[in-house]
């Protein structure tokens, strides 16, 4: 039978031969998750996935969340998927069990979250940003915070939001009017409107905690003076049970393109002078705080981008076997055949494939950074391992999300006038990722993080750090008999696009450094095709090793379809990295010459 | 105040500096059309688009079409707007006044309809469609069927459909089963199953004439046999007014991604034995006597694709103008500006108009060169036209609509948050887009016609026809100052693309053809970059020149607008186009290679 949202074989491949996630067992720390037991895990989400995610998918589409006089109610079937996420203790896979989580490895939780994510983004955005507030509160929490609200959020009894954005105040958070007045108590009443707030009411949870951006009364106006407060939906009683309800309401939900499983709530807060808050963490560095989550919630975003496109190519694939139409390319008057064998739809299928093993492992090695920095004995492994981190995640996000949004419309097109109708989960996974790249900062600010802040960052080191694991990599490679062709090709590529970096790193600080930023999303395009060629090229060279020792008959398609997937990253997409990277060496000004009036349209 | 839908001054220059559309009126045919009417028309067209039309847009999307018990009732705010177009004698604006037509040329006419595409693409398909129908009827019908339908169809008292897809047959017509059986008075008994019927049934007209693709009984198999058919939805009186209701009904509609405000049927031909047709043309010549409406069709989506863009363009352009949010780069702690001045927003601006004013000027050229086929007064002219039409269609559908899709994605992204709500048009534009890479032949049947047909059709004749047309244009550019420097660079590119053309044309025959095949989608965007850098160079180099000469005060900046498009152009896209260039020419055989098993999924 066809495999649905992710293919197995290709997250065990992931898992243990490209990141042998099993060997991170010899460490203390994640010692009760050898390779069985990861094996185990991923059966158990697949299954609970499959099995009772899924088939919500397309009821959240259709019935979505409803809105009235502030209570916002999901549709039926989520209660079941949700309940059963938390019997199952699926919500904090790698919390520490003092809290409610199970203490597991990343690289895991991953791709358990690939499953679960790819089965219903929507419904798996309120279980995230569950997690996200709860970690602020795991962070910068006090002691009693923690006692009050951690165990209860992290087990999905309670929900968890971010208010952050307000109307005039998106990207732009230093400029937020939510005002905070200290009591005499030591709480805050807090005033103030936030819009695009997922899930920030709902009725899959008898409680819900707003982390909420404010700025005290006096405090310094800009980003400097901002701070982070708890707001419940529910005070809470002294033996734990949700008690007064807290002045903070929802006075709509958004209607919007997809994800319409997720409430986007526009909150009030203090209507009636009476919403009280503690503050989380220190006063005026409520920013920093809050952003300790980002690399948290892009990560979530790219993940978002991968399980959509997994689904994409599956179903595409699975359809491009079954659909009968047209003769062979070249066979005059022959037979109908299936559509996977004509030569564009292969092409649209190998594109697909390609992202998708690239940008799976891209994912998966993240968060096997996160892993590794744990593990890691020194402190210089750690930084190396954080380092690596914080340049992927805005390639990760940013390139990832676009790539997704292309490879989601890709696979719609694979069936042709059907993808376009409601019968198929096509045109519904197109319109559900196309927020990936618009929330949790805009690809846009991923691309001036990656060129304005990471590349410049330790002066270089963190590119320096990429660059030398792509070299490792490409040093496999170039070892393995049936890749080393595909690595010299790509090594070109690497030098160039090291040559690039550093080029424009040295104009950080020179008149030319606006053209630079002019040029940050197509460098960030350059940056990410880079990274998937590093990805494929490795995999590609560990299944190039898998074959000459004799791989199993049930493996040699997979292997070599990795060899295929490298060989298609060198063949078509290099040569227009190639072109990409000319374009953005040598910017020109365009950009930034035309006046406001040539645009036009007045 | 911000345009909608077009922005009125850049069709002015494409109508009047670039085609100089005014200088038709030398001739007897377009005698009623100088420049002065030339003006009225768009003038009119786009008040009634824009204060009459444009108000129905997102009626059609929330409204959308009702299917109950064979009827289909479309939004009520669609009969008016249909009424005024009628009115307005909008419908038929190229046709033969004897026939309810203008007799205007085909680059007005597309002007006009620049506009009313963008202010409702789902209500305009069934104008168009009807439009269609109504040409075959005229190209192939008996003088009777002219005199039942056609001035009928042209003034939209009646609606036309085309009944070809089948469920089996979508892209492969060929294999299609509907069945014709001639009855004694000599016409025909018709019995199948039609899908995606749009504007099948509705109930914006009277009447509707269904053109039917179906097989006579003993005919060939394969496409040699089909016949095409009128089939009325009711029977035509002698008196000219519907009579008895014929047995074609609607069976239901899709539920779709987007253009909810055109019906999309399932047709059931004589499922009570009694649906009765006439045959329109010759016995078994059906599909090609279809196929002539194919470049008015593909056309038609070229234009949806553009008004979307244009749209899109204008929209995103007056909310970047207005909405401020965080400081100028390099300015800390500056006051917020509005993001039109934000180099990635710019950016974004600069790629939509540079793709938008190319695309106006492909899709006006082509309507431009039928014009010129019209009044050209030897054969060779005549063919020369053709031949540029021929060529330039699949590359005006394929490439238009992929980059449809893109730059409606790219308007969204300019709104963040907001473009994803329902609040602003932009979801809607990029929902209703989606279906033009997939209707009148996929975007991989384009790329295959311009690869397997065009490009060696009368032994490349179309192709050299074009280059021919790009090498005027370049040495017009060279001898511009201010864009001869573009225009050879431009120049190297088309030298790269004639050499690579005339390389894949070389190997249709050889055993390489396979891998060109496997190709045909990159290089139709290769042939779409360089037909886009051939308009807008040709655009800067008459605005340069009117620059030169001192232009109007009023004029200067969309002037010099046009020179940073075609700046843009040669600095952002050619190099990536370059790219393209290299990967198509020497192309790897990947996509031919990987097994069906290698695809995984299984």
């Amino acid at each position: 039978m066809a495999q649905v949202i992710a293919d197995r074989k290709d997250i065990d491949f992931v898992l243990h031969e490209q990141f042998k996630v099993g060997d991170l067992a010899q460490h203390d720390r994640f010692a009760e998750f050898p390779k069985k037991v990861v094996d185990m895990v991923i059966t158990e989400a697949r299954n609970l996935a499959v099995k009772e995610i899924l088939p919500t998918f397309k009821i959240g589409d259709e019935v979505g969340c409803k809105f009235e006089k502030g209570v916002v109610t999901t549709p039926e079937e989520f209660h079941r998927a949700w309940a059963l996420l938390r019997e199952g203790e699926w919500m904090a896979l790698t919390r520490d069990p003092k809290w409610g989580g199970q203490g597991m490895p990343e690289t895991i939780a991953i791709a358990a979250r690939d499953y679960f994510i790819g089965a219903n983004m929507a419904l798996l955005l309120c279980v995230s940003l569950t997690h996200g507030a709860a970690r602020l509160v795991e962070l910068f929490g006090t002691a009693e915070q923690k006692e009050t609200y951690l165990k209860n959020m992290y087990t999905g009894k309670w929900g968890g939001t971010m208010l952050l954005t307000e109307p005039e105040a998106g990207s732009d958070l230093g400029a937020l009017t939510t005002v905070a007045r200290k009591n005499p108590d030591g709480t805050y009443s807090i005033t103030g409107n936030k819009i695009f707030i997922t899930s920030g009411e709902h009725d899959l949870t008898e409680n819900i905690i707003h982390p909420v951006l404010a700025r005290i009364e006096g405090a310094p106006e800009g980003s400097r003076g901002i701070s982070l407060f708890l707001v419940p939906k529910f005070h809470v009683n002294p033996d734990g049970s949700p008690g007064e309800r807290n002045d903070v309401f929802c006075t709509g939900i958004e209607e919007k393109m997809g994800i319409h499983g997720s409430p986007t709530c526009s909150m009030a807060l203090g209507e009636k002078g009476n919403c009280i808050g503690t503050l989380l963490g220190e006063e005026n560095k409520g920013l920093a705080e809050m952003f300790v989550m980002m690399n948290e919630e892009r990560l979530l975003v790219a993940s978002q981008s991968l399980s959509s496109i997994s689904s994409a190519y599956l179903y595409a694939l699975d359809y491009a076997r079954k659909r009968v139409q047209s003769a062979q390319a070249g066979v005059k008057g022959g037979a109908p055949v299936a559509i996977i064998n004509h030569p564009d739809v292969r092409l649209m299928l190998l594109t697909m494939k390609m992202y998708l093993e690239g940008f799976r492992s891209l994912i998966y090695y993240i968060a096997n950074c996160e892993d590794q920095k744990h593990v890691a004995e020194d402190a210089a492994q750690k930084e190396r391992f954080q380092n690596l981190i914080d340049v992927l995640i805005p390639v990760a996000k940013g390139y990832g999300s676009d790539r997704a949004v292309e490879m989601c419309s890709m696979g719609l097109q694979v069936f042709g006038g059907y993808g376009y109708t409601c019968d198929y989960p096509m045109e519904q996974l197109l319109r559900d990722v196309r927020i990936c790249p618009i929330y949790e900062g805009t690809n846009g600010i991923q691309a001036l993080d990656l060129i304005g802040r990471k590349l410049g960052m330790k002066n270089g080191q963190l590119f320096t750090d990429m660059l030398a694991e792509i070299k490792k990599t490409l040093q496999f490679a170039k070892g393995v008999d049936a890749v080393g062709g595909l690595a010299n090709r790509f090594e070109e590529l690497v030098d160039g696009f090291a040559l690039l970096s550093q080029q424009i790193a040295q104009d950080a600080k020179t008149p030319e450094a606006l053209k630079r930023i002019a040029n940050a999303s197509p460098f960030l395009h350059v940056t990410g095709d880079v990274v998937m060629g590093w990805m494929v090229l490795w995999r590609a060279a560990i299944a190039a090793e898998a074959l000459a020792k004799g791989a199993k008959k049930k493996d040699v398609a997979f292997y070599e379809g990795q060899l295929q997937s490298a060989r298609f990253f060198v063949e078509s997409i290099l040569p227009v990295t190639q072109g990409r990277m000319a374009a953005v060496s040598d910017p020109g000004s365009a950009v930034l010459d035309i006046s406001d009036d040539a645009f036009g349209g007045k």
